[in-house]
C-alpha cells in the first residue's frame, strides 16, 4: 500500500453497536479510512461522528435498500469521497442481514423478498463493486493481497431449521457466493472469507430490550462484537501463503 | 389413500425430455394423476398429450414466471381441475431451475433475479401450496405419510465454484429450504427430500445441440432422466420409519 | 448374473434382531444366498437356522474379532462354501460397530482399540476382500454393476459430540473409507454406498432392556431394521446411470 | 498466567522444517517454553539446539511410536522436566501424521496400522494428557482460556479420494476427535481447534527431493510452514468470546 490510504467499506451497521460498527472501529485503529454503508441514516451518522471524534477518517453512505441500484449509487458516492488518487479500497465487510424466524407457513412473500434482497441482490451488487475495485489495486507487499472481502455468516449458513427456512435460504446463498468468489478470485490475490457466527451477539439494543440479563456480560456465553471484529482484522492481515476461506466463531460455553 | 386418487404436481418441465417429464411419466405409471406446472406452454401441452395417450390423467398449468402470484394462481387452477373431493395431492417435485454459468463480473442483475426467482421465490410459493395441501391429507397407511415433496438439487447445491456464483447461490438456498421444511414438517408426517444430481443429464435438446456424441448413450457416463425419476418414486414410497432427506445421484463413472 | 447364484455377505449381526439380520432376510427374499459374518457364534447360528427354515441358502462364519487376519480367514471359508463356479458375490454390507459413549477422559486405550478395530481394521479387510471379489464379476445387465458394497453409518459419521469422541472417530473414518472406495471403484462399475442412520433402532434386546416402552412400537419415532434393510435393497438395485453414495435414514418424527 | 511460565507441547516434528518446527519457533518467540515430541531423535535434537541457540527454553522427548504407552511416558518426562510449580501447559499442537497415498488394493495392514496409530491411538493419548493438564490450569485472564489444543488436518480431513482411503480415514477420525473435544471441553474454557491445510507445504526435504522448482518459492502457490504457524499462534490467542473450532488454510492461487 505505497502512498495510497487504505479504505474499508462496511455494509450493514444496524444501530452501530454490533459487528459492523465494531469492525469499523477496529479497522480505523489499524489506520483504515472507513466508508459506512447501510439503511438507517441516523445510526450511520452517529457512528460516523464517533469514528471522527476518535481521529478516524470516516463517511457514511445511507441507502434506501439493498437493491442493486442503491448499492451501485452508494459506491459512486464512495469513489467520489475517497478518490483512487488518494485511497485504495483494501478491505470490505458484507454484514447486511435480515433475520426472519417464523414457522414456514407464516412466512410472507415480503419476508422472502427482504431476505433475498439483503443476502443475494445486495450481496452480489456489493461484491461486484468491491471485486472490481480490488482488481485495480497493486498487490500489498506486506501480505500479498489486492484486498480482503469478508462476509458475516451464521449457524443458519450451514443448517436449516424449523423456523429458519427463509433466513437459512438467504445465509446458504451468501455462503455459496463467498465460496465461488474465493475460488474465482484467489488467483488474482483477492482474499474472500466467510465467518460462521454461531451464538448470540450482544448489542446495546439487545441489552435494553431484554433488560440486560447477567449472561450478557459473560463473555463465555455471548459473542462480543469486538471479538468478532478482531477476527476480521486477522483475516484481512492473513498472508497469501496460508489464508482462510471459512472459520467459525462462537463463545467458549456455547452448546453446538 | 382411501378412495381419493393420488395426485403429483411437477414444477419445471423444460422441453419435456428431462427430469420433470420423466418423473411425470414414472408417477403416472404408479397410478398418480399428474399436474404439470412450468413456463413454456408448448412443451407442457405436448407432455400432457403424451401422458394422456398413455392412459394417464394429466393436465398442464403454464405460468408466465415463478413469481409468487403466478405459482399461487396455478395452484388455484390445479385445485379446480383436481378437486379435493376426488383427488389428494400426495407427491410434488420442484424441478424448476435457471442455469447461469458465467464469470462473476459478467453476471447481470437480471441473471441474479432469474436465479432468485426460480430457486427462492418460486420454491417458497410452491412449497407453501404443497405443504398446505399435504396438511389436509390423511396419513397414507401404506407408508405413513401425508405426502412427499422432492427438490432437484445439483453439485452446485453443496459447492460454489468459479463460474457458479449465481447458480450455486440459488441451489444452496433451495437446499436450505428443503432441510428446514424436512425438519419442520417431519413431525406431521410430511416427507421432504433433496436430491443432489451430480453429473450431466442427457435430454433430446442436448443430443441435438451437441450432435449426439457416443457418451450420450453411455449410461455409465450420463444421468438418464428415467433413472432419476425412479429414485424419486423410491423416495415417495419410503416408509415413515426410515426416510431420507438427502441423497446424491451420479453415473457410475463420474469423477467427483 | 447369468447362471451364477447371487451372494450377499453381511458383517455385523449383533443378536440377529437388528440391521444386519434384517438385511440378510431382505436379500434372501430377493433370491440371494447369504454369508453371515460376525463375532458371537450363537446369534449367527440361530439367524442361519432361521434363514434356512424360510428356504434360504445361508451359512455363518463366526470370527473372534475384526482383526485383519480373522476377516481374511472368514472370506477363505466363504469362498470354500460358496465356490465361484456356482456363486457370485454381488452385495456386501459392513454393519459391524462398537458403540462407546463416554466422557472423553473415561475412554480407555481398550475402547479406542475396539472402535478402531471394528471401524477401520475390519472395514479395510472386509472391503479388500469384497472389492477383489467384485472385480472378478461380469457386469450385471439388469443394473450395470459388478456389485454393491454398503456401509452402515450413524449421526456420529458426520458430527462429533460430547460423549462420542471415540465412536465418532470410528464412524468418520468408515465414512472416509466408503467415499474413497466409491470414487476409486465407480469407474469399474462397483457401487459403494454409505447410509447415515440417524435415530434409535429398536431391537429385541433393546425392548427387553428398556421394558418395551410404547415409543418402541411407534414407527414415527424409531427406525425399524426392516425399513433400513429395504433401503439397502434399493441401493443394491439402483442403476449405473444414477446411483447414490450417501443417504440419510431417520424416522418421520426424529428431531435433528 | 500469573508467575508460571507458559509451555507448548508439539507432537509431530518430521525433519524440523515443516509445520511442527515452525510452530515451535513461533510460540518460542511468544515467550513459551517448548516441549518437542516426535519419532526420530536426531531431528528433535537439532530443532531443540536451534531453539536454545535463539534463547528459547526447549527440550525434546523422542518416542518410538505413537502407541498409547509411549505418548504417556513422554508426558511423564515432560512433567518432570517442566514441573507444575514453575510451568503451565497452555498450548498443544498435534501435528503427527502418516501419509499413505496408494490405490486401495495396494494398502497393506501395516499401512492401516500406521495411519491408525498416528491419527487415532496417538491422538487420543496425546489429547488425554493435554486436556488433563489444561484442567489444572487457572483461566488465563488475557484470553479467558485454560489452554488451546490445535490439530493439523488436511484436505483429506473432509474428502476421501481415489488414493486416500487410508489417509482420509485417519484424518476424518482426527477431525471427529477434535470436534468432540471442542464441544465437551469448551464449557471448561479449553479451546480445541482444527486446521484444514489445503495445499502443498514446502519443507527443506521436499526442496531437495524435487530439485527446488521455482513454484516452491512462490508463496501464492505453496503453504509456508511459518504462515501456518502464525495461524496457530492466532488461534491460541483468540478470546473466549469468539473462538474458532475449524478454519481452512490454503495458498492464494490454490485450485479447490
Amino acid at each position: 500500500m505505497p502512498s495510497l490510504k487504505p479504505l474499508l467499506v462496511v455494509a450493514g451497521i444496524g444501530q452501530g453497536g454490533g459487528t459492523g460498527g465494531a469492525t469499523a472501529r477496529a479497522f480505523a485503529k489499524e489506520g483504515y479510512s472507513i466508508a459506512l454503508l447501510a439503511r438507517g441514516a441516523d445510526s450511520l451518522k452517529s457512528l460516523e461522528e464517533e469514528l471522527k471524534a476518535s481521529g478516524a477518517d470516516a463517511a457514511s453512505f445511507p441507502i434506501p435498500s439493498y437493491e442493486h441500484k442503491s448499492v451501485q449509487s452508494a459506491f459512486e458516492a464512495i469513489r467520489a469521497r475517497y478518490p483512487s488518487s488518494e485511497y485504495s479500497l483494501r478491505a470490505a465487510l458484507y454484514n447486511a442481514g435480515h433475520g426472519v424466524w417464523k414457522p414456514f407457513l407464516d412466512i410472507t412473500p415480503d419476508d422472502v423478498k427482504a431476505v433475498t434482497q439483503t443476502n443475494i441482490e445486495g450481496a452480489f451488487a456489493f461484491s461486484h463493486e468491491v471485486v472490481s475495485e480490488f482488481k485495480k489495486n497493486e498487490i500489498d507487499e506486506t501480505n500479498g493481497k489486492r484486498g480482503a472481502l469478508i462476509f458475516t455468516g451464521a449457524t443458519a449458513s450451514i443448517r436449516g431449521n424449523t423456523t429458519t427456512s427463509a433466513f437459512a435460504a438467504g445465509k446458504f446463498a451468501l455462503r455459496a457466493l463467498s465460496q465461488s468468489l474465493a475460488k474465482e478470485f484467489g488467483k488474482e490475490n483477492i482474499h474472500v472469507a466467510h465467518a460462521i457466527i454461531d451464538g448470540g451477539i450482544v448489542t446495546p439494543q439487545g441489552r435494553e430490550r431484554f433488560n440486560n440479563p447477567p449472561k450478557y456480560d459473560n463473555e463465555d456465553q455471548r459473542l462480543s462484537p469486538e471479538a468478532i471484529a478482531s477476527a476480521y482484522v486477522y483475516l484481512a492481515k492473513q498472508e497469501r501463503s496460508a489464508w482462510t476461506w471459512e472459520l467459525d466463531l462462537r463463545p467458549a460455553h456455547e452448546k453446538w
